[in-house]
């Protein structure tokens, strides 16, 4: 099926086993140069796909390391140097493929090459497809803090093909989960409700549900100046569990782990009337995900000091009301600190 | 006076003498943090009159040497660090106070720092408040070529204090009037002949009636891909001439070059029916700007492969028809060497 995202001028394509169309795509500017950003580990599995996909076309490959610690300045600059020693120009093209991290380091460099070049986007986990392909956001890390330095900038075209998932360990597959029991927790409880059960999923259908309730916060608001902030559930504690981990948490269990926090918080708060954390921790234990971590509330707010969301010393915090629905709150860091350690367990 | 540009949300403010209309914009938001960012030669300069700008306020200073040289991923590198270090957040905010390297620079950091964070112009010399200053336009210099990485991005204010401009040398204020002339062969055939004249200039007035025409040519295509491209009169070879003269030939001089070049071949094509360009020479050597670059054109062609306006192997070229008025011719690269060949005096 495809989501048309109008206002941003580019298509989602989700489909299974869909090389046809990518190609179909690829051909469709047969002119130009590509070149393939995507991490060692996945274009080793992925080479013989993408030398199909890319017979008889200029294209060129930059491989990475995997991992967070990719999104770096270095690597930034490596894949600059890499297409203007290949030389392309504005009329060329890159393909993100792969992960989170291929996906917010390929659109910084889209999005800053020549002033821009055009970004298709394949993303090859499910976390990537139904989060960071869609609304623009890119970024690198930055004196040890996640994301500092990136832009706003969208893909030509964002091509999701959910078979990519069958060599996805639980663990990566969960970590996509995490987010979208996020988009549950916001916005709907038909969805929370069918993840709970925890049978085969209709990836199609998770996919575009996910993606619909995210553009539907980005819509009118790319910048993340209001309602996009809502999307942001679980997340100001979640980058700090994922700093003070090491990123041995990843992205969504820390997410998970965030949104877990919050919804007890607000129960405390006397903003939730029922104690709904409770069920999503039975939800989040089913995939296995983590629903704690240990650590000392000034170390996460120490973290939190950095986050972008931040205005004259105040944060907007996101709470659960119910599954389904949330509220938020504009804080100081005194506030903050109260309202993470009402999160904690006891 | 001021400029309104609405569809970019900002004001320029042109003005003598004004520093009271700078404190009042740096007080309006008083809680925030400005991070200024200079070269050492201005810094040193205005020193004092920032101090008194800037009294009271929490600010940052950060200086680096004068010249085209510091448009370099090391130092765009270092101001981030600068920023991340003293804990600036999205609600601060920077202002680049200087000509167009300091500009190009800040645009750059202000557009990628968190994603974004406000900017606020200040520009210094002349060819800076015609501008750069204005377009959204940044970049730094990568692997030998000029602003080859970079995005759009808008001020929230420009404010323009000619007062600046009787620091500059003579050179840097013909600098900036070679580029006004370029305004000038583009659109106005009377700001032309009040150029020639030579006689004391009426800042206000020339600053405005360039800033309207640039912004005639912005307004609507802001990523550069259709009319804008006619403000690239005599940029194509300027670009290579200030690279090949190691630019000791400075931006206003190279695009003065280009624009007699260009009148020439144009001339010579058929499509100007009048020698103008000999009247443009008359011109320029009154205000001893050089008329002519010695160089190969393979050499400058070889620069000119990295434009970022080029699509498909092909360059859009902007030629003169009279004073006041250009059309341009989409060429192939063996079209262009003819073209500049033509343009070489002889």
């Amino acid at each position: 099926m495809i989501l048309n995202v109008e206002e941003n001028n580019y298509e989602i394509n989700i489909k299974n086993n869909n090389d046809i169309e990518l190609r179909d795509y690829i051909l469709e500017n047969k002119n130009r140069k590509f070149a393939i950003i995507s991490d060692e580990n996945v274009y080793f599995i992925y080479r013989n796909k993408l030398n199909n996909l890319l017979r008889e076309v200029d294209s060129y490959i930059f491989t990475f390391p995997q991992g967070e610690n990719s999104k770096s300045f270095k690597i930034y600059e490596e894949i600059l140097k890499f297409l203007s020693d290949n030389d392309f120009s504005r009329g060329d093209a890159i393909i993100s493929f792969g992960g989170g991290v291929t996906g917010d380091i390929s659109g910084y460099v889209a999005s800053t090459y020549l002033r821009g070049i055009d970004l298709i986007s394949v993303p090859t986990t499910l976390l990537s497809m139904i989060d960071s392909s869609v609304g623009g956001k890119n970024g690198i890390n930055f004196n040890g803090l996640k994301n500092q330095i990136g832009s706003f900038y969208f893909p030509s075209y964002v091509h999701i093909d959910y078979d990519f998932l069958k060599t996805l360990d639980k663990r990566n597959i969960n970590n996509g989960l995490a987010e979208i029991f996020k988009y549950s927790v916001l916005e709907d409880k038909n969805l929370y409700l069918y993840l709970k059960e925890n049978k085969e999923l209709d990836y199609e259908q998770i996919i575009k549900k996910s993606l619909e309730i995210k553009l539907k916060y980005v819509r009118g608001d790319e910048k993340d100046k209001g309602k996009r902030q809502y999307l942001n559930l679980g997340h100001t504690i979640a980058h700090g569990i994922e700093g003070l981990s090491n990123y041995s948490i990843n992205h969504g269990e820390a997410v998970g782990i965030g949104t877990i926090y919050m919804a007890r918080a607000s129960y405390k708060m006397g903003l939730a009337k029922e104690p709904f954390y409770l069920d999503l921790i039975d939800s989040y234990k089913k995939y296995n995900l983590p629903i704690s971590y240990e650590f000392c509330t000034k170390d996460i707010l120490e973290i939190i000091k950095h986050d972008k969301k931040i205005k004259d010393n105040k944060i907007n915090i996101i709470l659960p009301t119910e599954i389904g629905s949330c509220t938020n709150k504009l804080v100081s860091f005194e506030e903050l600190e109260k309202i993470i350690n009402l999160g904690k367990e006891i």
